[in-house]
């Protein structure tokens, strides 16, 4: 019997759930995993899509945790614009064995001080902002520096939660819950990054990225990033 | 700009939630695609890994949808034992473009008399039971069969919701979604299925299957799709 892994998943309003709830169905099978669904307080907390979830737990009332996993969506400016969720996503990572996200999660981390001096990855639209906070970007589905680890943009947390299992319990262990989860993709048609997607989709969803605010959402991450100056020592 | 696409997803204790969140978040960036989450009651729904989901609305009160879907998990059972929710699944069905599932939720659209006839599929180790309900099982991760669109096992639904986007809106905004959602899925190791599994985790995972009660939930479902009498004419 596995010692209990407690795991933290951080609930902020506007999340992109599957972020979350990709990691959290795979780690979920985990031998020893013990899950918690923490926020600012215990009432349902609105993802992206309509779907609201329910936290387990409060940031005040969070048993220590061995692992913290921060998902991304349009939310997070405004997470880490709020300095008391930020200083405890600061105090769990620095108590926790790993300190990961999943998708523009990486920021959050990054605004948090965490990622000082690491490499990470990131949703591939955001990830050139990494460095705002001290990070190294890598371009790759799930990034392992040291405890750190990080996934890419919303699917990329399911690839990254099996990364995961697969440190934490081995290959045979993963593969298990692969084939639990009939984990066998079959992604229809090009793309998927943007050096894999054809040029005129890529340009049309940069198109779409500029209609639907994405540059102003850009430009408040940097003016955060220096008011936290968190990459000065 | 598209017309409104109404979806409902069903929410019932003990779902599998990524059966749902996953299509949930390729769905919710369809043009035009209003989703809703309807469960018996507007309380939060516990799904398998200890997060609970919110309904934004109840079977007595839901609008009119074009495209129903149904999750699977441990709580199928459960669910298709309710007369109430049973027929609201079968009206909502009736009345739908599109009648779905991903992963056991093709059982609950056979117990709702909504496969008679109809080619369908489902986790692979509870596949072989959809003839309960009168379907006929296809080995495939998503199969399309008329107006009735069913995917595999838990992340099958991912790869179910883009086939739905690619039907409803063509290639060229599937694919902008997968880029959206970086869907360039990686996954570790060998398996997936039990085709392309390692034989000894295939039969690992049976053991454990033996012993969290697997047989006991099949021998239940076949109790219900006697007592269902579904097949009859």
């Amino acid at each position: 019997m596995a010692e209990t892994f407690h795991i933290g998943f951080i609930l902020f309003p506007a999340l992109t759930q599957l972020d979350l709830t990709g990691p959290a169905q795979v780690l979920s099978r985990m031998s020893g995993a013990k899950l918690h669904f923490l926020a600012a307080s215990m009432d349902g907390v609105p993802s992206d899509c309509g779907l609201s979830l329910l936290p387990t737990g409060t940031f005040a009332a969070a048993p220590p945790l061995n692992m913290v996993c921060v998902p991304g969506g349009a939310g997070v400016d405004t997470l880490i614009s709020d300095p008391a969720s930020l200083d405890y996503i600061r105090r769990a990572g620095e108590g926790a064995d790993y300190v990961t996200s999943v998708c523009t999660g990486s920021l959050v981390l990054g605004a948090a001080g965490l990622l000082k001096g690491y490499q990470a990855t990131c949703h591939w639209a955001w990830r050139d902002l990494l460095p705002l906070f001290g990070a190294y970007p890598v371009e790759d589905r799930v990034v392992i520096d040291r405890n750190r680890i990080t996934g890419g943009g919303v699917t990329a947390g399911i690839d990254f939660a099996f990364a995961v299992i697969e440190r934490l319990r081995g290959r045979d262990e993963a593969e298990m819950i692969r084939l639990a989860l009939e984990y066998d993709p079959q992604p229809i048609g090009m793309g998927g990054t943007p050096s894999t997607a054809r040029s005129d989709i890529l340009q049309g969803l940069r198109r779409r990225y500029d209609a639907i605010g994405v540059p102003a959402r850009r430009e408040a991450l940097v003016r955060i990033a220096t008011i936290l100056n968190v990459t000065a020592t």
